[in-house]
């Protein structure tokens, strides 16, 4: 089974209007609400995919509620007083988004969550997104020197703290990773991710595919056309066929080639957490995979 | 006992941010929620009063739960399917609004909201804001058919179908008034909304103060002094002020006195349903009502 944490989970809610207007009222003409957050994408696209995955996440309220009615089975609830954040997106021809704070966890209601996480024995945990107000920054670390095979979905200054852990794979996008190591070549960003303690980095670019540095070698992989679309949705699908290659013990160009394919298959969706099958089958063979020594330079 | 009818019910979702752009992402400093709608609104302010209130309400889902937490004693919950609508309000100089549209509800779930408000012998019911979807245009008039003293406050189609039923008072402001009637002289509307069926009339016209007509003549009644502030507060207390003093019987240049007071008391409110008492009292020994015969000419 793989276990995804989706520590902050925040009910995403979309409205299509007119064109959004400051000072003005708008009539929403359809609303759409569903259980979101980085880690519930990467779980849903596990689910669809026909992968084993329990979801957990810290939820309180009637909010708590619908989140989890939303989500369907395979997510544990970790029972906490506060209501999960809502991320109100206003679609126009452009989206305007709204993100609320997430709620501040206290420390029994954290110790909860890490208890939930490790409670079964997993074949992969899955660290995807922020960490909510009242945990310690490097409290993805934890999960980590526990010894779970962990994949790190993070940015900033969790990204940063869980690297020391030494997890099997962290997979930041080429724009998380530049914010904190100060370089924008992908390349580099996959090779500094490994020197500062991971085991395997995933540097992502969207329609450019990704640079994997790992103990076995360095590859680019990508997309044998460009495909635009949802960037988020995208993300979290690659996260999700990331983990699903490791727990399924796959080797590295299997696992890049149908990473990329994943990834590329949740760009025409709508929202985040699904993929397209009939792309994905088509693009798993065409994705362009070459190995490189490049990143051995910058080792 | 004085029955308040929300049939529209919307948790009213607040939030502060720097400024609103259209198609960025905006993190939001502070959320507040809170169970909202006219009638919700009315009902808040004669709680204040100490006045015994019902607050009606039809309410499903989780959204349902939280709206009923919020709104506390008095609440009498209607169980329907949907969960309401929100109102999502974004604060940055000005107010950027999103209006959800409301529940479709069923005829059985219209019929027991019906039940609900008819159940208990009421001295004053108020029926505030618009109607919900899957419910008759007309369906505030079989409200004053069943006999019992109305206080209507609606606009566009609701209203113009309430007013042939005689309710004893509808209280509009003066742009809801001149869209239905066509005249923006609030003598005239008046009189004109007593022409079409309603017992008395207010034409509210926020600093400016409003125009009674009822049986027992026209006056006008306006605040002291210019206080400027939240509008649709203004026009909640207004209501709740009319159906306090409807139901206890007082004459009609106190009734006004009071109602103009309680308007006033609530612009400087940030939050509609609230009232200053401390205002409140200054307000209505000063509030400057004037008798008029100007309606009889529009008869």
């Amino acid at each position: 089974v793989i276990t995804v944490l989706c520590a902050n989970p925040a009910l995403d809610i979309t409205y299509r209007v007119d064109r959004v207007t400051r000072g003005a009222v708008h009539p929403v003409g359809t609303v759409h609400r569903r259980a979101g957050g980085k880690g519930a994408n990467v779980a849903r696209v596990l689910r669809q995919l026909g992968e084993p995955v329990r979801l957990v996440a810290p939820l309180g309220g009637a909010g708590g509620e619908e989140y989890a009615a939303d989500f369907g089975p395979g997510l544990v609830t970790v029972p906490i007083a506060a209501p999960p954040r809502s991320s109100v997106c206003v679609l126009d021809e452009h989206a305007t988004v709204f993100n609320e704070p997430g709620p501040e966890l206290s420390p029994d209601e954290w110790e909860a969550v890490v208890a939930a996480v490790l409670d079964v024995r997993t074949d992969v945990l899955v660290l995807s997104g922020s960490l909510p107000g009242g945990v310690p920054v490097d409290a993805y670390a934890r999960f980590v020197t526990a010894g779970v095979a962990t994949v790190i979905d993070a940015k900033g200054a969790v990204l940063a703290a869980a690297l020391a852990a030494g997890p099997d794979l962290v997979a930041p996008n080429l724009a998380e990773a530049q914010e904190i190591l100060g370089t924008d070549d992908p390349y580099a960003c996959a090779a500094e991710l490994r020197a500062r303690g991971a085991r395997g980095a995933v540097v992502s670019s969207g329609p450019d595919g990704l640079i994997a540095a790992t103990a076995a070698g360095t590859w680019r992989a990508r997309p044998p056309r460009v495909l635009a679309g949802n960037p988020t949705g995208a993300g979290d699908a690659l996260t999700a066929a990331l983990a699903r290659g490791l727990a399924g013990g796959a080797a590295w160009p299997d696992i890049l080639r149908d990473a990329v394919a994943t990834s590329a298959a949740a760009v025409g969706c709508e929202t985040a957490g699904e993929i397209d099958p009939v792309l994905h089958a088509e693009l798993v063979d065409q994705v362009v995979l070459e190995e490189s020594d490049v990143a051995d330079h910058h080792r």
